[in-house]
């Protein structure tokens, strides 16, 4: 099995080590990922620049490349030949918060795996759900083992035709972790705000600012399913069409 | 009404003006539009680094704002109150490009309406299904009718709560529209290759080429409606969820 590992925070994460090195107790291990930070990036194909792509040694000496592209562009770049030998799945990780709610449409994490998807190979995203305001050090162990617990069933089960995994892991020790839980996407709640500033020349510039983003704790979510201490792990699609708006806006006069 | 109107080709983009001078038949307008071409982009929030903001007129003399941030970052900078006045509705475009299938999931210019839903706030992407080698110069007053059109008919009607209209429109004189269709995300088709080229100084760089994307002709998707000559209204909505997924994924030993 050859595995693609990419992440969206750039070649020298600690998560991107810690998904590498946990995916080869399963088989090959390709590491291609950004040059830079492309967190809430969103899902991009880099076309009106080319691409650089030089090589990049982890911190345990293993051979990696990096690229100036995102996140979903180190995935078309594998699939389109970049890696001479065949992706059989794309591992995207591990971010060091999670992922849940309207996240998935901003996280560059997720886009990786989406790619994955477009280029007919299995795709999944990990995320551990850290605290927002840690020292600094996160152990990502325990998100590792879990991250190739999953890969192992996927590549045993096979996952349906379209489908990725987003999966967020608690932040808690081997031990405390409940289990895993199939969830759905729940509702983010972002608690943004403009601030506004003055440079040295008077002139105004703005932060997104405000609060940290909270969610709902509907039964079944991401979010809840989280604070419960399980492995939330949520099957996403790419077909954004909205069947039931579909009825309503027939029924309006177009002509 | 007050109406935003933004795009991700940028403040000086003709798609532009002409959806802002077609809006003016409907209410307030303000334009708020990324300083330099975002296609293909994503959802992005920008976060890591401060946002500038400015005037910049339009070609018809009309005053916009421009900003160095993304589609999705005009539409929140204007939400978080840096318009003083509350926004009632957000179009985005006008693309010179259909966006359908899996473009939903790259287009700064669905990106646009999908940070609208959001904000709670109804929004619309407006396309135009142009031919891939025009010479340069595109008619987008056909389109900039029709985003009219079905904006007042959203003011009258509201859409259901989260839904967002991603249009297209064929790329025909008005008199050979043959109406308007709601429709279903098809399937695109990507043909993407990499080329691979030597710089001066003989290290290499990358290209994402290849044919343009192509798409699954299936009854009822914005593509197939298209080629009809019809304009393809297609609603979307965030929840990413796989929910036929999950019965399927629950039935594996995960632990």
């Amino acid at each position: 099995m050859h595995i693609l590992v990419t992440n969206d925070d750039g070649i020298n994460a600690p998560g991107l080590l810690a998904l590498a090195q946990g995916m080869r107790r399963l088989g090959k291990v390709s590491v291609l990922a950004p040059d830079h930070n492309w967190s809430a990036s969103g899902h991009v194909k880099t076309m009106h620049r080319p691409l650089r792509v030089k090589e990049a040694p982890l911190a345990d000496g293993s051979l990696a490349l990096t690229t100036d592209g995102a996140p979903s562009d180190c995935v078309a770049l594998a699939m389109m030949g970049l890696l001479p030998e065949k992706v059989d799945i794309v591992l995207s990780g591990i971010n060091p918060n999670a992922n849940i709610g309207y996240d998935v449409t901003y996280s560059g994490t997720v886009t990786a795996a989406m790619e994955a998807i477009i280029w007919g190979v299995p795709g999944i995203s990990v995320s551990v759900d850290a605290p927002e305001n840690h020292a600094g050090f996160l152990d990502y162990e325990t998100a590792a083992k879990v991250a190739s617990h999953i890969t192992a069933l996927v590549m045993q089960n096979q996952l349906p035709k379209g489908t990725l995994l987003n999966v967020n892991v608690p932040y808690l020790p081997d031990a405390q972790i409940k289990g895993y839980k199939i969830t759905r996407q729940g509702l983010r709640v972002y608690n943004d705000s403009l601030i506004k500033r003055e440079d040295p020349r008077g002139r105004p510039y703005y932060w997104i600012g405000g609060d940290a983003p909270t969610a709902v704790l509907e039964e079944g979510t991401e979010f809840r399913t989280l604070s419960e201490g399980y492995v939330s792990i949520t099957p996403l699609q790419l077909d954004l069409t909205d069947y039931s708006a579909i009825k309503i806006l027939s029924n309006w006069q177009w002509d």
